[in-house]
């Protein structure tokens, strides 16, 4: 069995997985409790392996294999973290697969989690029976993945399908990664929401105001609600981000030219206005590839992605390891 | 042997080439002269194909396969053409595979042009020993293709690599493909001489008005003349257009993560200032992938590239049939 590992900025979330398939045998999470430090989140990861697989019915030594998807860029080589923005102290150079391999007896491998979210909705999800796909993680930040001919895609040190850190506007404003004008910039949540306070404190949006003074929580969705109740600001606010989600959307179906796009992550729950918005514009814009047989769709499996990809990647890894 | 041909809007190239390799055994040149129409094109191509077998002294049935790089859209199951805009009447439901096929007595393939570049500079030229390889073809036109593993990665009905299509500036100007704010409306030939011809309307640009009064020909290259002896507004144009061309560049980088990318064409003949700007805007924009290991190199096959991509995807698909 393998065991895949979904290590993120608020929860860890582990999954014992029979190799090659979607099928849990056991599950866990919990809180990342970054601020605790490297050191400390890997000796509470090494204690929550040893949980789940004796939930599964085995020993660590007993796993093929662990995946552990993480959010930021890593060195395949050495299995070393380099720079996850979201995590307190961002993990530079942090002996990640090491640290874990040395406790567990196993083999650990590395995996960027929106490549990990795209091979789970390749293999078992949204994706399912096609040769080429590529996926967008909408959430705090930007991510893709790329599937070609049922296999990940990965570029320079897995680097390939930063969709995010594509430039959609040559000026446009600062993105997280130093750059201007790129699709994070416009339409992740964060931006979302900055956009919105702005619209906030300009007194346009009545609806948005009365729900934040209710005490709900400042997100994507509460601005689409409040958009809906009737604020037009902000569905002008939420037009921009479509029009912005659908034209990156429209360059990598232009540049790839896959069988299905998947679209996962927070952002994504807007659901059926960005879907359709989406859709449009990329009918609209990709006018040298035959869209009509390139399925846009949502993810399928929900939070279980991440982890399946992971476990599905040590699976993979492990076979090119046998092989050679 | 293999039958290499580059079908372009001016002229038709033919080389007859050693499988496998950038040899090429007997080389032919004509004008299309695509006003006279595809039939009378196509029976003068079949004639010119026997010529340069004959050069090559062997008959076009002693060849193992043809292949045709058409500058434009085709139909891969049936070997027509849907839209070549550069050839007269855009050739829509051309038949040309199946008609050199049946005179010559054997097998054609169509292929991209751009995709047929950088698949013969991928594996003869200045992609040379790597494995994934994206290339522009910056002209007329701006078009692109991608090899991944050392293969032609083509997508649906060989349009992946669209990179003159990509948006860049999400109101930007039309494109002749129908969409806004392309790479293609932003940097093409034509884009430059269009922009250059307004400043000259404006009486900006004496070195330009002085050239063209010579009889010389309004071209890219002599944009760039004019810049350099002193017009201040074409500098700021090439600016415009080199940073353009920096920023799809970027964004294709972003996405594949290559080893190598190749810059060909005409409007790359602007050489080392193109070069330096791109792979500047290149550092600039890629944060987050390892730019210092992509090597960004100018095309070395010059015009024999399209003939020998052509000639070598004929190769591939022979091989692939006699597999199965």
């Amino acid at each position: 069995m393998m065991l895949g590992i979904d290590l993120g900025g608020t929860k860890i979330a582990y999954a014992v997985v029979l190799p090659g398939t979607s099928t849990i045998v056991a599950r866990h999470v919990t809180e990342t409790r970054s601020h605790e430090g490297a050191p400390a989140v890997l000796q509470r990861m090494i204690a929550d392996c040893r949980d789940v697989c004796a939930a599964a019915g085995i020993t660590p030594a007993g796993l093929s294999g662990i995946g552990i998807g993480v959010p930021g860029v890593f060195d395949d080589t050495t299995g070393r973290t380099l720079f996850l923005p979201n995590l307190h102290g961002t993990w530079p150079n942090v002996p990640v697969a090491q640290t874990l391999s040395d406790s567990l007896g196993c083999a650990v491998w590395l995996i960027n989690d929106a490549r990990a979210f795209v091979l789970a909705e390749a293999l078992h999800g949204a994706g399912r029976g096609a040769d080429n796909i590529v996926g967008f993680t909408l959430g705090t930040g930007i991510g893709g993945g790329v599937v070609i001919g049922r296999d990940l895609y990965l570029g320079i040190d897995g680097t390939a399908g930063e969709f995010g850190h594509q430039t959609l506007a040559l000026n446009g404003p600062r993105c997280g990664c130093g750059n201007i004008g790129c699709l994070e910039a416009l339409a992740s949540g964060p931006a979302i929401v900055a956009r919105a306070t702005q619209m906030l404190k300009e007194g346009n949006t009545p609806h948005l105001a009365q729900a934040l003074a209710n005490g709900e929580v400042f997100t994507p969705a509460l601005v689409a609600q409040a958009a809906n109740a009737g604020d037009g600001a902000l569905v002008r606010l939420l037009d921009d981000v479509y029009a912005a989600i659908g034209a990156g959307v429209a360059n990598v179906v232009t540049m790839f030219s896959p069988q299905v796009v998947v679209l996962g992550g927070s952002v994504s729950n807007l659901g059926a206005p960005l879907l359709t918005a989406v859709r449009q514009v990329v009918h609209e814009r990709c006018r040298a590839t035959p869209v009509d047989r390139i399925a846009i769709v949502p993810a399928v499996l929900g939070a279980d992605a991440g982890m399946l990809g992971a476990a599905q990647w040590a699976f993979r890894r492990l076979q090119q390891w046998e092989v050679q």
